[in-house]
């Protein structure tokens, strides 16, 4: 069934973002009584389409489904190209990241122009809500941008990097050695890697230098590598 | 440095494919007396480029690694729309797939017509030898195609399926459980996953299903996400 997320809940109906209703209407062809999915505030409720023909409205049906609070996968990921950056925005939903935080690296290929990025923001966040959808999520990623890395310093949580030059300690290592996962904040470099100076710095505001281990990974890839590391670590 | 990958060796210079000593000569730019990296039979050799200006001849200078034995881990994969499959190629050399084993399945929305079947392994092997020298493997991934699920019945080794039925058994739980893991065989299903039939017919020569746990990816998603997760289970 086609998930959507709520934007309100009045009394016994949903509000949608317009988008949403053009693609029940124009897109699924919805027809009055269909079912739809709509998740709010972490739940997921049966709704059903009325007034199809005229104002559409998206009722309430029953609770399907409450919420858990899920662990907290906060990547922190370098502007790369448009490719790039869809992909690990696309991937990353689906495979639970729960914040997206983009920061400018030293070699970086990509400059963002502070004009720009309001439009790249609609466009990443339109990305991260399909994606959501699609992989039946029940919470959006949130996306921000910093401006330096020092910007992480007050964060709390498991803090690591992911690092070409840490040869001993790896992501297993360091993840079955903390006795609390509830919160997790990666930082990931770009193609040429973080500079010595951003992982120093990184370092002295608590993020640890580990690595994934010998193989060579694309950059695009290293987030779904070790999304996928922390769903195994924490599996039953 | 760049990677070739050798078709033979001769007393004291490698032979390569011809599209390489194009891409070395055309797109490299190549230079008398610098060097390249060639893998043969496991082991990376560093090379010199002699006669550039003549006929291109890639001499041995010094064996730089000894390739070493790695575990085998095999891809069953359904035939999928183009995209999908050249994504599962190239991320799943990248993280070390050492073979893909196509087939049709029940619910596979691509049908391959055998005609078009040898046009496209030559692409697909382009797309795994490429992925290889980028990734600095020391061994490109094999390519097969069976006609039948069945056709695995013979082969030995630690086998599983990637099951939407089983709810209980993770493949954590599961590989964790295995004693001798050199050998791993994976079946994947297409979007639609696999049929009953299918999963039945399997479980009976000996593979297991086993669950990835509660998040929907999408197909081309999941043998990465395997991938990593037996990269970090056989991680120090």
């Amino acid at each position: 069934m086609q998930r959507y997320f709520a934007l309100k809940k009045e009394k016994n109906y949903f509000i949608l973002p317009n988008d949403d209703y053009h693609h029940i209407l124009r897109v699924m062809r919805g027809k009055e009584n269909e079912h739809i999915e709509v998740v709010y505030e972490n739940c997921v409720y049966l709704c059903a389409l009325k007034n199809v023909e005229q104002s559409l409205t998206i009722e309430i049906d029953s609770l399907l489904e409450k919420g858990v609070k899920e662990r907290e996968m906060i990547f922190c990921i370098p502007y790369l190209k448009e490719t790039k950056m869809d992909f690990i925005l696309q991937k990353g939903t689906e495979m639970g990241a729960s914040m997206f935080i983009l920061y400018p690296a030293t070699f970086s290929m990509v400059k963002i122009d502070d004009k720009k990025l309001p439009k790249k923001l609609e466009r990443w966040n339109r990305i991260l809500k399909e994606a959501s959808e699609q992989s039946k999520r029940t919470n959006i990623p949130q996306i921000q941008t910093i401006s330096h890395l020092r910007d992480l310093k007050n964060m709390t949580g498991v803090k690591f990097l992911c690092s070409t030059r840490e040869k001993e300690k790896t992501i297993k290592k360091f993840l079955q050695s903390q006795s609390n996962c509830d919160k997790l904040i990666v930082v990931i470099g770009p193609e040429g890697g973080l500079s010595e100076a951003e992982e120093k710095q990184l370092n002295e505001i608590g993020f640890e230098s580990i690595t994934l281990g010998n193989r060579i990974l694309r950059v695009e890839s290293v987030p779904l590598f070790v999304l996928s590391c922390l769903n195994y670590e924490f599996m039953e």
